[in-house]
């Protein structure tokens, strides 16, 4: 069974319009005027395509095929529409329509499948203006009420009015937790955003899990002085003294696990004078991986390399550990491609979706496809269409494989 | 002879009243209203001491005390009474007042110096809105005229109109321009602003020279991408790339010479997220020597450096050589010291002054007192007042000196 190509294709095109502006990529921030756009245009596809479209309290999009028996726990094909600020067409977008798409085939080849499937559109998955990943969290009940009445800018109102807006009740969020027991698997289907299958002979990539992330502030302290008037054996400068760390970090990550990352993404000095020896430097640290272990590890290696040299701050943000996905499901996705004469090459995900919401409490599957040049959250975010079509093509493989078990 | 250090100290807390704000130190930025008072408050202080004053084309305020033959070379003591926002009291403020303070010691022990003996208030020195030793510059042909009509903000007037509102005329501004061959000597007396002269036995230093100063901008080329989905193998953080230049530079200065400096003061890393590996990362060189060759040696194993390791582009900001004050008045000073039982060093300033102007066509000498913890440009900029009457005490009697050659 095949699907339709073209049609995929000319969604994604049609979509991609909705928030775009020359030169600045496609802007669809959650609950905005663009999003609700796209909202209003999916739901009118999904109504197309025969699905029984309906909001949830978090305002999670939702399209209900019916199936054999809808007493059955459902199986989930969710990602989202809304997107980063100068984002690109793909990064959400292709999950929900690469779901519609399996749906519309599944109807036109007169396929009803032995329980419901629902086609989700989450709720700001982005996090841009909001906590991010809100939609999937509050369906798995991972949402604390109180998050809904934050934003991350002064300007910006709470999501908690938005919903209001769309009349749903803010206050009665938690209702949108649904029982794991009604699920039956939740499967994504996601661009790569990076260019570990670019770089391999693979078709699409099975996802092994989601990593965690670790994420620090490290403050190094010196003594701001005047940088003429202080010879360099009377200084304490603190760029100087952290600068080591900034790449002992990456190489402790690299002598750990191929499979683990290490960034310092922001720096700063302080005073920040050209002529003013930095009395301060503030440095973010962030480590992925699958495994908590090797975060901890290089996270240790890093506070004992502080306390043996510099006279330092060091600040925990958060640590979030990674989820591994259910092996069962992996592996029908890699018997999927196999179907379908693609190469599947199995990877973890080292940016955070939807699916990790679901992954603890769920059969949770998650499939990607190739990104060019690993651009994502960028206008220049590009996947040839049969990569895209081979992605779409290994998801509805699975959901037939899923419906035959 | 002794000066009446009381009177000196009073002048400087009286003057360090204008301008003050609890908490905020001194501001008096050029040619402000603050400054103005404050040349008020000096005119007033350089009358009573019968010293005459006037204003040249760039409002350098001169006050003359006439010698025995006025057509001999004029001896000049000077300074400036402008400061950065938030600084101390004494940053160019001692070296004026302790120039008028010798004046009237000489005139009240009756002595009429052989020549005419001015005491200058140069015009922004500090060069915070407008281009810096301005005053000094203009009065040793040095200042270009268009300088004048140009400030470091767009929302801050030019000094040019700053000037004809002092009833001058800027467009005659190089006629502030004086003959070396008219000026005998110059001689400043300036708080050190570093930790040289506390951390040894010694009351006073007597500057050898005013260093150079070769600034640089790096940037550091790398390929920005998400910090999730790209692992170590494919990066090129332009951070980690830059970071071992953070502890080589500092490394090759003192190797080259303990009387060199070099510092990065200012970084910045892009895009900046916490969670996108740096794509660029550019930061400031700056290396202060008298010694040319030094500088040029340090920047040579840098580029060095940046060529063999990491693609970068380099850019010259300036390279300004540094300028060694006259053997013969360094000796004098020496003299002078030893002559009221104090004790000299002998050190290079790291700071730009406004004798650095005059250095090169006239003999200059240049006298340090102490900085407690070296610091300057703060409110907390302090000396004790032991040091700042030993200064002036110095000063006094290298004119002394001078007149009995």
């Amino acid at each position: 069974m095949r699907i339709n190509g073209e049609r995929l294709l000319k969604d994604l095109t049609e979509l991609g319009q909705i928030g775009y502006r020359e030169n600045h990529g496609v802007t669809r921030l959650a609950l905005t005027d663009d999003d609700l756009r796209a909202r209003a245009w999916l739901k009118e596809r999904m109504e197309d395509a025969g699905l029984t479209v309906r909001l949830d309290p978090c305002a999670n999009q939702i399209g209900s095929l019916p199936g054999q028996d809808s007493d059955q726990p459902v199986l989930i094909i969710g990602s989202h529409l809304d997107t980063v600020p100068e984002g690109g067409p793909y990064d959400g977008a292709l999950g929900v329509l690469g779901g519609l798409e399996c749906a519309r085939t599944l109807q036109e080849e007169g396929v009803t499948l032995p329980w419901d499937l629902e086609i989700i559109n989450f709720t700001d998955e982005e996090g841009h203006r909001y906590a991010g990943t809100l939609g999937s969290r509050a369906m798995m009940g991972l949402l604390a009420p109180a998050e809904i009445w934050k934003s991350r800018r002064e300007d910006v109102e709470p999501i908690g009015n938005r919903l209001s807006a769309l009349g749903l009740d803010p206050d009665r969020i938690e209702t949108a937790q649904r029982s794991p027991d009604a699920i039956r698997g939740y499967l994504e289907l996601h661009i790569e955003q990076g260019r570990v299958l670019e770089t391999r002979p693979a078709d699409v990539g099975v996802v092994t899990g989601i990593v965690g992330i670790y994420r620090y502030v490290v403050e190094v302290l010196g003594r701001a002085n005047h940088a003429g008037t202080t010879p360099m054996a009377q200084r304490a400068d603190a760029l100087v003294a952290a600068a080591p760390a900034f790449h002992l970090l990456p190489e402790w990550a690299r002598a750990r696990s191929e499979n683990m990352v290490a960034t310092i993404g922001q720096i700063e000095v302080a005073p920040g004078g050209i002529n003013i020896i930095p009395g301060l430097c503030r440095f973010s640290v962030e480590l992925r991986s699958l495994c908590s272990r090797d975060m901890e590890g290089v996270r240790d290696r890093l506070t004992d390399w502080l306390d043996e040299n510099v006279p330092a701050r060091f600040e925990t943000v958060f640590e979030k550990d990674g989820v591994t996905l259910d092996s069962n499901l992996r592996e029908i996705l890699h018997q999927s491609a196999v179907d379908y004469g693609l190469l599947a090459h199995s990877m973890p995900s080292g940016a955070g979706h939807d699916a990790q919401s679901f992954a603890p409490y769920v059969s949770t599957g998650m499939l990607f496809v190739p990104s060019q040049e690993g651009i994502s959250h960028s206008p220049q975010e590009y996947s040839e269409p049969r990569w895209l079509i081979n992605g779409v093509q290994t998801l509805l493989g699975t959901v037939l494989r899923l419906a035959a078990e």
